[in-house]
């Protein structure tokens, strides 16, 4: 059964963003960092900020929202890229102040046409490039 | 090749990290998020706090470092518990304000004893608590 989206009246879900949001504890700017990762793969795609605002509209559209710190705005991911994030799974950890996406990523999630914003990493030659951290589902 | 810890000449690893330094953007506290995912599993294990030392020990130590911003102090994840987190990987994203630690996770990585922190999801039935996300493996 998905957890957000189709399938799931809206209305119910809606008084479940409200238990949400009484649970989150949002810093002084009213934010809290929220990490996307790829359901199918396990790959975390980025880390985020989100407010209120957009954690009721990702609950609302079942699509990964964020709070751009750059440009001030609610920012629904994909929405000019076409990179979209439905989002299958939400959750909130144990103090509270940090979220998880688990998405189905349509794309490459980072601005620089990686799949993941965490495409560096340290070697032992310095920072190397690549695409982003290996598949899960690769590694064991 | 491991990354970090055995196997890799520390001297190199300790001019990597100033490497890695120089990359991240610190918050106004000096900090910067930290992304803990399990490597066999794909989980992520939770979301803490790292500032330069955190980071310097972390390359170091091989082992995930933090800034525990609740008891103002550096936090070797497992020194007290046991449930010490080997890093595998070490990762920056695009805009050098997020890190990840890919890492093979000794034991539940939360307090309450929750193998990941994320253990609360927002379900058509209001907060649901498991033990975390499914491993990604599962998933495909």
């Amino acid at each position: 059964m998905p957890v957000l989206g189709n399938g799931v009246d809206i209305s119910t879900m809606l008084g479940n963003v409200n238990a949400l949001l009484s649970a989150v504890k949002f810093d002084s700017k009213g934010l809290v960092p929220v990490i996307a990762q790829d359901r199918a793969t396990g790959v975390v795609r980025m880390l985020a900020w989100a407010n209120a605002e957009a954690l009721r509209a990702t609950v609302q559209s079942g699509l990964a929202t964020f709070w751009s710190r750059s440009r001030n705005e609610l920012w629904e991911k994909g929405k000019t890229s076409g990179n979209s994030m439905p989002v299958h799974e939400l959750r909130l950890d144990c103090d509270g102040d940090a979220i998880l996406y688990i998405v189905d990523a349509n794309g490459p999630s980072c601005h620089t046409n990686a799949t993941s914003c965490f495409f560096r990493s340290v070697t032992a030659n310095g920072l190397a490039v690549d695409d982003g951290p290996a598949p899960a589902a690769a590694k064991v």
